[in-house]
């Protein structure tokens, strides 16, 4: 929304956190310390129809399953564990309990398929959208929560997967194409058609659980956050946090195989910058020291994709595009990548 | 919401909880097994314009302030101490700024009244009402949670503070009374203006934390949970879980000072029906065995208004209400006490 990031910073800086919050507002998740040799990761994510989604673009049950995913992906930002979800829905007219089973059921696919316990939440009529909010409590080794703050010049910046498919998802179904113009059980990220490879990264994104929490663990990565607003501007807040600047190579972006191949195809859609700019792709980017840099390569052979070198960190602050041997400023301001 | 109950006794048979969930769905809380000696709760509740209140009835402050309340309310109701929030607002229209500000204003004096820490949230705009998830996360003493299903045979009923003003505060919102016809620097709920008192428990409840504290410290309590559906439900709920039944004695209802004066000063409403079934009371209500009753009374010296012991916990199912010597079955459907 128009000044949401007004009101974080308003908010943090009004909030007193308290001695135990190790990281407050304004990261992934905020990282609560406890006893024991683990802190605790907390987070929460909205989504709401006619803002988020569109219930005529997806069905109920991706609508669940997106919600959950987000919020999981914030703890996997934080390179934790996703371990209890709370759920919070609103339906909106008559019939509200079959509309809350297939969100429901999505939410419970996707709590099942991350290990997460579905512990608590809230139900309630809505005056007019469908509404719904996850929080998600998770764990990570004491002190070893990965921030934004982190990041170092000489760092070199790197990314999971590959990016632009979830914004031209959501720009094929501005187009009017959909999800049942396929066969539904065929349905898989690895499909061969383009399009509907983009439509899934887009209305049923996967989060890269595995990958923070192996990231985590070794603890490899001096900052992280995962790609919802998009590569620019969520690198720009690590850049932010960590105080310095980075220089992304152009030719370097891991851009999605559906965006290269459609783009081929005649379609008239600009890679580089769905790849820079575009939103929901919830991946995680990172930054590591150079010294560490064949171990996130060795590590990342257990990761599902490759991950990809995209930059590196500079002292000058700003984000820069390196393309053909010139250095150019990256805005980032993004697609806008509400529906 | 219609149905509300169905979906959540749905979720809860599908919902597989982990091994370290000790208290699921199903309860003001939930409870997870952490390391040490401290169990986890986790809860979180909705308010939504339109449903939960009305911005021509409540400055938005007080639903910001309320918002977190309620919630805060069921981890005192688990015996627990609220530690940590998250909060998630979905603001409509323009200036959604100004208008989050006065919300977070009434969350942030929530907070720092009851000591919790504000570490998170999300914020969006809404397509139509203002709508307001809050999730809290509380401690208690590893095992100590007091859950709804632990009332026994023989155990005395008590509740905190008195019941019935808050419906009785909504009655006078819907027949055209507002907070703004009293000098707002005078405002607290001992104002002798008993109309006032009714409005501010309604608008503005106080969660008992200090009370569900001490009442969850000194293991004193079998069972417990917070008034917010009406008495007869949500003490129906205790019983469900315990598998027994309660009288409650007509006459030992501790009835409003509010309601029985504005009752007294010929106001058609029904005091016993209002102190029976009225909702968002946010008191306690919790089972004590008869060889502990001593002690809560001890206990309650500390509270900020007295306890008052309501009634008995009996083997036979059903909720009972004894009156002139007769019992007659009390039906917890309650009062509607949505606006």
């Amino acid at each position: 929304m128009a000044g949401e990031f007004q009101i974080i910073s308003k908010i943090r800086e009004r909030a007193r956190p308290g001695e135990r919050v190790v990281v407050g507002i304004g990261d992934d998740a905020a990282v609560i310390r406890h006893e024991g040799r683990t802190d605790l990761l907390a987070c929460c994510d909205l989504m709401i129809e006619g803002v988020h989604f569109r219930l005529d673009w997806m069905p109920r049950h991706l609508v669940g399953r997106k919600a959950l995913a987000v919020t999981l992906s914030d703890v996997a930002a934080m390179g934790g564990i996703p371990r209890f979800a709370l759920v919070s829905i609103a339906l909106p007219g008559a019939g509200p309990v079959e509309g809350a089973e297939e969100v429901m059921r999505g939410i419970i696919e996707m709590a099942e398929a991350s290990g997460v316990s579905l512990i608590g939440g809230d139900t309630s009529g809505s005056p007019g959208a469908l509404f719904i909010d996850t929080s998600v409590i998770g764990e990570c080794a004491r002190g070893r929560a990965v921030t934004r703050g982190g990041a170092r010049p000489g760092d070199r910046v790197f990314v999971t997967g590959s990016l632009g498919a979830s914004t031209l998802g959501l720009n094929l179904l501005q187009r009017g194409h959909r999800l049942d113009q396929f066969i539904k059980d065929e349905v898989s990220l690895s499909h061969p058609n383009m399009i509907l490879r983009a439509l899934l990264k887009h209305l049923s994104p996967t989060p890269r659980l595995e990958e923070g929490r192996l990231i985590g663990e070794a603890s490899v990565a001096t900052a992280m956050i995962d790609v919802s607003d998009g590569l620019s501007s969520d690198l720009s807040h690590i850049l932010e946090e960590s105080r310095c600047g980075a220089i992304v190579e152009a030719g370097a972006l891991p851009i999605a195989d559906c965006v290269k191949t459609l783009a081929a195809a005649g379609m008239k859609i600009d890679p580089l910058g769905l790849a820079l700019h575009g939103g929901e792709e919830y991946e995680l980017v990172f930054t590591v020291s150079q010294e560490e840099c064949d171990r996130i390569l060795e590590l990342s052979k257990d990761f599902d994709e490759p991950v990809t070198m995209i930059g590196e960190i500079v002292e000058r602050p700003g984000l820069y595009l390196s393309r053909d041997g010139e250095l150019e400023v990256i805005t980032p301001s993004g697609y806008e990548h509400r529906i």
